[in-house]
């Protein structure tokens, strides 16, 4: 078999944690796999690379930070090939243009649009293990480039895609996926298989496991995940296209997250193209808009709420406001302290009635709805920050996830 | 003009050392020459991850530790690069591998065996500075290899020639080439020019400022070398391939070397074979044998002496020893505590006398004579420790090397 493995920055984050991981690859060889590991950087390596890159130029091109950070994934991956080495288990490590991973050219958040696996075929014909540096690759020209958030994840689950391997396992901090933050809901269960599109809505909504990038490419290429702790052997959870016929009955997941913020514009002229006039200049600064709620106004106007990151509140009040008297809205409002509460599940597709139970619930403990927000397979309702934390453990329990 | 300028460790060391390497770059910029840059790792970056590699496998494997030493060279590139950027200059930085910089597959000491500047001469079309991470190249199979000692400088010197450069820069801490070192001999004349085979003589006897391997592609492809102080905007000192023709009389400089160990093969059988039978282990394990010298002895038997550096004594005296015992030698003996005093200059090619002023001016000083070896332009004298700095002094003066 041909097994995938990606080992995150805090697995890699010092010689012991190195040998440890290494101890790990070796294990896997000598069950008698083919082994391909792909490492992230150290620890803060990339933190302090870009802190260092920062104080000699504020604004650092984007080309230039790429070709800076790679070499954290870089300085990684033959630390554990010589570690493996070491322990007499053959390995040499490859950058991301020496295994053929080619993306394209927006530096810092580059797409992989293929890989040639020759390379590490190669090195697995050899009896090696090919250690790939994760997170980077370059462009046809050979200009190196980094593929943003979830980075290694995505190398890792690309290659596993394109070695035709038997799985890929993401080794990670926690034991798995969760029915609900464990840090919140005491009954929560980790889930054995969760379907990848339920995997994509929870990562959506704030579970922060594995990112939605590295779960396309899986469920585009029909690449098992297994997601699993890198502190022991047991197992996780695994990501497939079909999980058993009783579990795809219920909602499976309940996700949260608390930094969210809402901006409202009053008074809008209901004519065509309006919310573009709103919305592009959001998507243009990289800003990321998420439940909208549009209500029906009177006399030709109306008001239009969505939500936005926290962290994004400022940036997006600028744009919405010189947007809104372009358009001449009648003025914007904004306000921090909301959470979102969702819901997620292939079962809520053929069974009716979720929703209800989950406002009933909700409403019962006295949780105010402030907007809702709605996919096939998952519901997600705006509460206040402070309340969101008492709507887990109710919507928990109501749906059945409670450890029996 | 096209000018390569190299920047060693310590002139890259931090990042205000960097804001004011990047200000010397503009300034040249500024002037209207096309600029290439080569940058070593910065300050102690090498050593640091030779050290941790080393905490992971004590021997670690020289592909990998190329692989991990050469992030030194591609951290310090964009930084630099960022920085010109910054500063309103535009530049760019490449690795080897993007400078075209294809070497030998002998990790930790590979060749340079091409160099395709393909795209640093696009680079300088589009009016930017190119920012080329030194010490590093990579085969034909893209392969990461690092160039040993005096990398950078190698970089700087083999870019030079196959841009067909008009100035190769190699900024370093001290001001130049000087007739002998000047901690030791305060009367020391910074030499103004200094011919390529003089140099190479120097740097083989204990002068450090510049590798031979650089000097000798310089030579090769007439690439005048200036080394100069990165510290301020004096001159220094200009390699060439022939001074003007007064210096060409004279000896040029005092050179010396502390740390020389000798072996000495005591009743070496006098048959064709035995110097190679001693020689040959020695080469193979890396180590430089320097002055030989074979006594003739008596009943066809000979003592055979050499020096090697006192930090490979150990291995070779355990080399040696073996090798003795093949051959029916009677012992082995070794003394440490001994160093090189040398003069070089083309000016003893056609003045007879300069050995006899050499050995005089030593005797008259009381400094005995152990060992001593030639070449066309050097005389090397090996003395005991405690003797050579008055050696060098007294031989600077006795060649009219003294500041008039």
């Amino acid at each position: 078999m041909i097994i995938v493995q990606k080992y995150g920055g805090t697995s890699v984050g010092t010689a012991a944690r190195i040998r440890r991981v290494s101890r790990r690859i070796a294990a896997t060889v000598k069950q008698g796999h083919k082994v391909v590991v792909v490492v992230s950087a150290m620890g803060h390596t990339t933190d302090r690379l870009i802190a260092l890159a920062q104080s000699i130029n504020p604004e650092p091109p984007a080309r230039e930070l790429d070709m800076l950070v790679a070499n954290g994934e870089t300085i990684t991956a033959p630390l554990v090939a010589m570690c493996l080495q070491g322990m007499g288990i053959p390995a040499i490590s490859l950058s991301g243009l020496q295994a053929g991973v080619r993306t394209s050219a927006q530096h810092s958040r580059a797409r992989i649009e293929d890989i040639k696996p020759d390379r590490i075929l190669e090195t697995l014909r050899d009896g090696k293990v090919a250690v790939v540096a994760g997170f980077q690759g370059v462009t046809a020209d050979f200009e190196v480039t980094t593929l943003g958030r979830g980075g290694s994840d995505t190398t890792a689950v690309a290659l596993a895609a394109a070695l035709k391997a038997d799985s890929c396992e993401i080794y990670t901090d926690v034991d798995g996926i969760f029915t609900a933050d464990p840090r919140l809901v005491k009954t929560a269960r980790k889930l054995t298989h969760i379907q990848y599109d339920e995997m994509l809505e929870l990562a959506a909504v704030g579970a922060r496991v594995l990112h939605p990038r590295a779960v396309e490419i899986g469920e585009l290429y029909g690449v098992p995940i297994h997601v699993r702790s890198s502190f022991h052997e047991g197992v996780g959870t695994m990501i497939v296209a079909q999980v058993p016929m009783e579990d795809r009955q219920r909602v499976r997941g309940i996700a949260e997250e608390s930094n969210v913020a809402k901006i409202t514009v009053v008074g809008v002229p209901d004519r065509p193209g309006i919310a573009a006039a709103i919305f592009e200049p959001l998507g243009a600064a990289g800003i990321s808009v998420d439940v909208i709620v549009q209500n029906i106004g009177r006399s030709r106007r109306t008001d239009l709420t969505f939500s936005v990151a926290q962290s994004d509140l400022k940036a997006a009040e600028k744009l919405v406001k010189a947007a809104a008297k372009t358009i001449g809205a009648t003025r914007v409002a904004s306000a921090g302290g909301i959470a979102k509460l969702s819901i997620v599940g292939t079962g809520m597709l053929g069974t009716p009635g979720i929703a209800g139970r989950m406002f009933r619930a909700l409403a019962d403990a006295g949780i105010n709805i402030e907007m809702i927000s709605t996919s096939e397979i998952r519901i997600t309702c705006l509460v206040a920050r402070d309340q969101v934390e008492k709507g887990v453990r109710i919507l928990h329990k109501t749906f059945d996830l409670d450890l029996e």
